[in-house]
């Protein structure tokens, strides 16, 4: 496995490797990796002749009081999983490598970025969508693949694909949760002991709403209520959101119907988590 | 000669040469092609194995109350001047084939883009970094070439390439102007006799910052007050713009030295236009 640092030589490798015929699939990461992101990298080590991983803790997508500089980096850890995985290029460069001085051109995906997580998170999906498509552009993969735990994100980065025609494949991967639920992410490392037990709270009101919906419920407003109700019985959960949307558009639901996205963010102590499920339900004949 | 229509049949086809081996080169114009388009055509043939031009008057760079209705589409005469310059490929796609039903995302080069001309023409640059880097992603070029006489843009599109690591040479043509010095535009046919003659007061208010800077002149003050008054002379002649920046990061200077653009932006009657020189004055030792 080979660790590239900078983003010239990540180029000449990639573009090298598609001249050969080779194809190309790309993890983008920002480490901290868990049994989410090896599941990304085994489905992207099934269907590429060469996987590349990039790992980078994106200063453009942390907001000023986010946890930016506490964000978990072991990226010796990390680079030892990707081996393991088989992966064959680890890139992992700095942030003046992929900012330099001067450097002022940003993505933007308008509407989608500024709901859910995008309202308390202002800029947040500018520098996601940013970041990735610099990455395609390093890169050169045939599919990159995501998780379906940030569906926002994975959202605005399929509309980006499309819009600015980048030749990318997006895969949305399932999301991997713990034995209890829990969607796995870098930042469950933030939790105690007892806000680990709270922060099942988010796994477990969208199975209550899953419920409701299967006992017949179908007006989002009695669903979102009862969610809601039953997060605020844990003390340390702050709700930021909870919502019902349609998957593509992220625009709400009044009735349930078709496919829709419930996605929640919560704040369990001072760790901000999110979740999600996507429900099919049949329209009446 | 292929003219093409569809984005995917163009991606198809330019993946399809760059597996070749082929090198390719791009001109992205908006039609109405005249003796400046076509010295980047024929630069581009020098260069390159294949030359695809980019025929498209792109919506996102109009503004409200401007002329993308009125403007210029001999798209025929354009046709048939490309392929007797050896054009390989003419691009010419509908709008909602570029900016089908949902579109959202933006390119936006900050700072940059809100100076000049983006301060009378809010919009203005992000439609023009926006289909530029679609337009790279659909056509893939090695290099693509653009004019001198639309500076600002220049200075964005080389930003914009940098900072999102587009794989391409942006290769930044001289202006070509009328005998008398009028630069080339597509908009000079709105002009009547009349304006045509008043819109040499472009030009000519260069000529007379050149000849004050030949004659020892830096204060950037006095050279921009000269050159108001000589423009408002014109009866027809409303001034946008006239500023003294540095060529890459459009900042304004106070003191000529070094390099310096000079650019303005002029409204003859009801058209709008722009002309710019680059001087270099060698600092003192």
């Amino acid at each position: 496995m080979n660790v590239i640092t900078k983003s010239s030589h990540m180029y000449a490798r990639a573009l090298e490797l598609k001249k050969r015929g080779q194809s190309i699939g790309l993890v983008p990461t920002m480490g901290a990796l868990h049994e989410g992101h090896m599941s990304l990298i085994r489905q992207a080590r099934k269907e590429n002749d060469v996987v590349i991983v990039s790992i980078f803790v994106n200063p453009l997508q942390f907001g000023g009081g986010e946890d930016f500089s506490r964000y978990p980096r072991p990226f010796k850890k990390d680079f030892s999983l990707c081996s393991r995985a088989s992966v064959d290029y680890v890139f992992n460069p700095a942030p003046s490598d992929l900012y330099p001085d001067g450097f002022s051109t940003y993505v933007e995906v308008d509407n989608l970025s500024s709901v859910l997580c995008g309202k308390s998170r202002p800029g947040h999906f500018r520098g996601v969508a940013t970041v990735v498509n610099k990455l395609c552009n390093i890169t050169c993969p045939d599919i990159m693949y995501v998780g379906q735990k940030d569906a926002q994100q994975s959202v605005i980065i399929r509309r980006m694909a499309v819009d600015l025609n980048l030749p990318v494949v997006i895969r949305v991967m399932p999301i991997i949760r713990e034995p209890d639920g829990l969607a796995m992410s870098s930042r469950n490392e933030y939790l105690n002991g007892r806000e680990r037990e709270d922060a099942l709270v988010l796994y477990n009101s969208l199975m209550l709403a899953k419920n409701m919906v299967k006992a017949g419920t179908r007006d989002v407003t009695r669903i979102i209520s009862a969610m809601k109700k039953f997060i605020r019985v844990k003390k340390n959960a702050l709700i930021d959101y909870v919502a019902v949307v349609e998957p593509d558009t992220l625009v709400p639901f009044k009735k349930i119907t078709g496919q829709c996205l419930i996605a929640l963010a919560v704040r369990i102590g001072k760790t901000r988590l999110i979740d999600n499920i996507v429900l099919t339900v049949k329209k009446k004949p």
